[in-house]
């Protein structure tokens, strides 16, 4: 399986861009540095669109939905019929990250990657069920190999629908409730953390259903323990059909050279499977939020990447890294276009 | 001179509104509490506005230029000129400001209330100039009470337009060579504060530079010590003309019902004098990043308040809380276009 898609070889972002950007940035009227993140952020665009002044970024929003077999063991706050209720919302405008979409002019697509119920086909969204949700990730694999590479690819077909719409960037959200009980799975299979320490209340559940969570993971983790797993065959042991999906969006993104904006605790945990996958998907991608999932700070560090912001946020769909997008245009657009010290005939101070 | 503008009574927000707006929150397809701060901020808009879905903010950002006498003793990376260049820079649209003004669809005022030079009268800004830069604060008072009761005024006056302009939350910046000086001795005189966790490098200062910043804080603080002066007659002896003026606008903005967001170091000095001035005001003030210059953590925490982001900045100009405006317009943008469970049919997980 690890020969497919996946596997394609991804560029690096240009080193000597990155140095040009650099040196605009220093030009520029105010102290160097004084931008802060938002120069670094700048001259990594650059570096990804090979241009010293990045083009406007017309980013893409996609929201994988799918179900998880590991609901049955009563690890969510909400019942599974909220998936596929929630997707009709998203249809409707009427979800978090429609209204951020709206606010970004970003395109936003929603594909059901593994919804339990069956949807309305008249339903606008991209209709890509690979199964009707995961199996119980507790007691067996939650995908085939099969389903596995299936949603692999959904996710890659979305990221080059996606592009061949314009998108300079990309974004992923999720809806599939459980899903931060595969999420936490994968973290601590992929990193090693401690159970404690990576899995959380998700959309709210209570002590119980915490308690729940954490024997659930832990029965994934012993049951693929020793197995010497590749990280594809991890993705589908303790995954899911929409975070799998996920995965394939950003490492397709990232082959035809289109970074991604990690959102969540579950887009990062795609985000990790995908870079264990194929390690060169780490230059094409940026954080945006940490959450207030337990065990998602640490998650990003695992991936090498520090987050823009901490706003509280535990949504998911994709909203944290959609309100992290103004902050990337404002970074692009200060650096594109604020005026040099010499072409404002401002002492530089040196 | 405290019974002038800034005493005039300021109204409360209305906690009925913030209460009728949290519950809206409530009913939002998303689990209770997942967006964060961001849910925090629309209820406030709420009470400030008087209206559980606050209108659109139409920020206006008003930039207030002065020097500052305290220069010539070498507090500066800068040359005093820069002041008079950065407002021709403003003026021509290329300082990042401007850029964050135009990306945000903000008007943009630009008002000399103290530059040292004399400038065009043609330059299309606000020519307001209470005096050609202030007294050097570690010798004697900054500001005559006559000219820190002009400056105030020319603060009010700006957020008058900013508001007869349709603004719903104004933005104040400032530019001043060497103002960090200035704005470190108010919050150790308002704060107690010790100079060495408030005084930073500033635009960026070498380690000789820093010590010079030290010695003229102590001497400035040295001289008011032990006489008992008012809020006021703090700022007249240690700030400087547009960190007056950035006080009387945020008074006169929470006066006329309109909050003000806090920029970085300068600004939020500018906050603390107006808030001891009249403590109504600090109901109306949300801060926006927190900036890299040594001190300002304290200084937003001195306020009660909690900075949205932290983003590394230290540029000043207003540009710390312009990058901030596009997270509140998602906030309020998500409070009144969300459906709510009812309306979208989604299971609420009650």
């Amino acid at each position: 399986m690890d020969t497919l898609t996946p596997l394609l070889p991804i560029l690096r972002p240009d080193l000597a861009v990155f140095d040009a950007a650099r040196a605009r940035q220093n030009q520029l009227t105010k102290p160097p540095g004084s931008l802060g993140v938002l120069e670094d952020v700048a001259c990594r665009f650059a570096a990804w669109q090979r241009r010293v002044k990045p083009e406007a970024l017309k980013p893409a929003i996609t929201v994988f939905a799918a179900d998880h077999g590991v609901a049955e063991d009563g690890v969510s706050a909400f019942p599974q019929a909220v998936t596929a209720e929630m997707v009709k919302n998203f249809a409707a405008g009427g979800a978090a990250i429609c209204v951020l979409a709206r606010a970004n002019g970003a395109r936003l697509e929603v594909v059901d990657v593994g919804v339990a119920s069956e949807l309305d086909p008249a339903l606008p969204i991209v209709h890509a069920k690979v199964a009707k949700g995961s199996a119980n990730l507790a007691r067996e694999a939650a995908l085939t190999e099969v389903q596995l590479t299936a949603a692999l690819e959904a996710g890659a077909a979305a990221a080059r629908r996606a592009i061949d719409a314009g998108a300079k960037l990309l974004v992923a959200g999720d809806m599939g409730i459980a899903n931060t009980t595969p999420s936490a799975a994968l973290i601590c299979a992929y990193t090693g953390l401690n159970i404690d320490v990576v899995v959380g209340r998700g959309t709210g559940v209570d002590d119980a259903g915490l308690a729940r969570k954490r024997v659930a993971v832990a029965a994934g983790l012993a049951r693929v323990a020793g197995r010497n797993l590749s990280a594809s065959q991890t993705l589908a042991e303790l995954g899911g059909l929409e975070i799998a999906a996920i995965a394939g969006f950003y490492l397709e993104g990232a082959r035809l050279g289109v970074p991604s904006l990690v959102d969540g605790f579950i887009a990062t945990a795609a985000a990790l499977a995908a870079c264990r996958i194929n390690p060169g998907l780490a230059d094409w991608l940026l954080a945006s939020h940490v959450s207030q999932e337990t065990g998602h700070a640490l998650a990003i560090q695992a991936l090498g990447l520090a987050p823009l912001v901490d706003l509280k946020m535990r949504l998911g769909e994709g909203s944290g890294a959609a309100v992290c997008l103004p902050l990337i245009a404002q970074a692009i657009a200060l650096h594109n276009e604020m005026a040099t010290f010499l072409e404002a005939g401002v002492s530089d101070g040196l």
